[in-house]
């Protein structure tokens, strides 16, 4: 039997073991859901040996376990690839809008409903169902090991140290990671960037303590001053005002952005998101450029005063801003903070005083349609879907997928199984099932299709 | 007994009674007070009965009641005064950087600290204490009306129409208020003028929803906008931006800038409010007449997106932020509302929408320095202090001085006994009782001195 045929056979069976798995509410965020989430990483481990996985260890952190498997008698002239899933998943209650018990899946008209189906169970799945596919019918084509994480959801905090302290373990040729979205049921794409993100926080002070505003006239209001420096962080035209900002952008040749463009954001989805208001950005770039290949900056937060019901005639001690910076291609968030801090610096008026603290950051991912490692995944999409693959660069990002590139040096491949309107992260999350299938038969073709790519 | 002798030998029961008063959380802009805020009205009507003053009621408006009382066997050849203040206070919680519970009173190094103290129960109590001294002794010289109303912390939107609608009742030769400050506990200070008031929302939206961050760079992010626009609203200079808005100023005389001058605030209060911080505002003009004789605009809030721990790579469906204007001497708050909703209009970007709501308005006061009414509460003062009267113009607003002007066409005086350092509207709010216990004589003294005034 071909590994396809076993796949389309075994099928029924797939959507129930996805089913079991969706079964435990592995929240990684909530406390008391520990032994959930850990549950969910024995039943994982417990599956990989199941269906053919060696080497199967459920590996401490100082959180959330890492589960790892491998599978290594491709031999010694065939790449190895790492692939990468995560097996919590994001809060959910049924009072989010839920209809019904998120974490006791429902199928309806072709779809698996449950927090974590699209987000990732679902696509860890597709990996899972495709090895086995392959191993109970005469193996694997290339070596293959796993790490599914079980802090995604929280931000991977202890990801990296635990990637660098497993160099030699997790030493691959190629990074396969299954935790994005595709374009539509009918449409394959595949996402070969991400942008990195820089965040920090914003405190300008003035009074030594709330004032009431009859005060207001002789003192800077830091609600005020905060606004005038917020406000000078971008040009009029819409670009980041900050000197050296774009200095590193790899900027995008023809042919990329013919590519890009096939994949641009319809109208519809515009209006959807945006109503009638026109579009905003640097000008001479499409929606899909200014999103995914042109860094950003952000103002995600801003508070200051009293913004309760009615009004309170105050002048605060202090204003903050919370902000955060996509990056690009090439772009190194250490750099991109000092030119913010010196920026800054250079806009506070002397009659505030401005602090800033970095919160957090990562680097963007990048990996070139041209590479070997992309090619055969289009070959790969080619195999089950009619439509020519569409290319696009992510405007969010995995911090995960640029620590794989800069400390296991690898190419980075995101195959994506996750429809548009999966709802992940929100209610009635769901994995489309025809997409569960295809994502299986794809996998098993990458697995072929990879062999000679690394080389 | 003298009424002063009364009011000493009386003394520790009238704070115990301020105390009392104090414990209620009047706070008239949170719907959740509502029930303290009516059982402070009804504390004050039983406090005005047990006291002997008469015609007690509690009278409704629209919102939350005024307290009336009056007493009037001084004659008819007495002058009558109209007595205001205000027994809602403004928002407090402990988190806001109080010492301990802000409706918990406590007394330390003769101040007595609850949110309330100084603005205004503790000066709505000088005189309620002043007059049970003189009826407790003879009588009171003058007849004295009293309105005490509950939502002057919200802009008082309902006592115009309640002054409107009981213009008999509340027939006075001159009126007092008690709601403001003196320049330090050795120095006696009248405010001869007050600012008016024009408090708005300004709402900016784009997405139809918050979205992930990772659609930045498209979109025109409502904190961005609102930035932007309110970093527009003053010149750089620091006068405000909008045009049309320092059209009507009344411009002060030089006889007027010397007596303020006297009154100027001294760099050591400066510091203490503001550190080592440079003054700010429009050029030409000493502190005192920044924050008296100018008007303003001034941020109260700016409120968007996420500013909790940590961060959320979001861009807000809104952003909101509370704004208020000081007006002085013969400006119009409905004139300003106009002049700043075509600016706003105007400066509003096509990216985002844009809209404001009025939220309160009062128009300034203005009363003369020579008029026998301001004059006999200079002899009260004098009384008590050795240190000649000062005359400022107050940074605040009292709506309702410029509406008991305009509709009831008496003058108003301004007798404050709040401390520069007494905190209103911010943490730790503390009444002095030295100002409490002169108040009461000031009060006694000023009832006798202003027998003759209103002829």
């Amino acid at each position: 039997m071909t590994p396809h045929d076993y796949a389309n056979e075994n099928f029924q069976r797939f959507c129930d073991e996805l089913v079991d798995l969706l079964r435990l509410p592995s929240v990684s965020t909530d406390p008391e859901r520990k032994h959930a989430v850990l549950d969910t990483a024995d039943w994982l481990a417990a599956h990989m040996h199941q269906i053919g996985l060696e080497n199967i260890a459920i590996m401490p952190t100082a959180g959330y376990p890492v589960v790892y498997a491998d599978w290594l008698h491709a031999g010694i002239s065939a790449p190895t690839l790492l692939i990468y899933g995560h097996y919590d998943v994001q809060p959910a209650v049924l009072e989010d809008g839920w209809q019904h018990d998120p974490f006791t899946p429902e199928i309806r008209e072709n779809r698996l409903y449950a927090r974590g189906s699209a987000d990732d169970k679902g696509q860890v799945m597709v990996h899972l169902k495709a090895i086995e596919s392959l191993l109970a019918n005469g193996g694997c084509p290339v070596n293959v090991k796993y790490i599914i994480e079980g802090e995604e959801e929280i931000g991977s905090p202890n990801l990296a140290a635990f990637v660098t302290q497993h160099k030699d373990l997790l030493k691959a040729d190629i990074c396969v990671i299954s935790d994005t979205g595709i374009h539509s049921l009918e449409q394959p794409l595949i996402y070969y960037s991400l942008r990195g993100l820089l965040s920090f926080e914003l405190i300008v002070s003035g009074p030594t303590r709330d004032l009431h505003s009859g005060y207001g006239g002789m003192l800077h209001n830091p609600n005020q001053a905060i606004a005038e420096i917020v406000a000078q962080l971008h040009h009029p035209d819409g670009s980041v005002a900050v000197p050296g900002f774009y200095d590193d952008v790899l900027l995008l040749s023809d042919a990329e952005r013919a590519e890009l463009a096939k994949a641009n954001m319809p109208d519809s989805e515009w209006q959807k998101m945006m109503g009638d208001l026109p579009e905003w950005g640097e000008a001479g770039y499409i929606r899909i450029e200014k999103y995914g290949a042109r860094p950003t900056l952000e103002i995600n937060g801003i508070n200051g005063g009293y913004t309760g019901e009615g009004f309170k005639t105050v002048i605060p001690a202090k204003a903050i801003a919370k902000i955060s910076c996509r990056l690009v291609a090439n772009q190194k968030p250490e750099k991109i903070w000092e030119h913010i801090q010196n920026f800054i610096t250079q806009i506070t008026p002397p009659t505030v005083r401005c602090e800033v603290r970095y919160l957090g950051g990562g680097e963007p991912a990048y990996t070139p349609i041209d590479h070997p490692a992309v090619q055969a995944a289009v070959r790969a999409y080619g195999s089950q879907w009619d439509n020519p693959v569409l290319f696009a660069r992510g405007g969010g990002s995995i911090p995960i997928v640029a620590d794989f590139q800069s400390l296991l040096h690898v190419p980075v491949v995101l195959m994506g199984f996750s429809l548009p309107d999966a709802g992940a992260h929100g209610p009635n999350e769901s994995f489309h099932l025809t997409m569960y299938r295809k994502g299986i038969h794809t996998i098993i073709t990458y697995l072929h299709e990879v062999k000679n790519a690394a080389n």
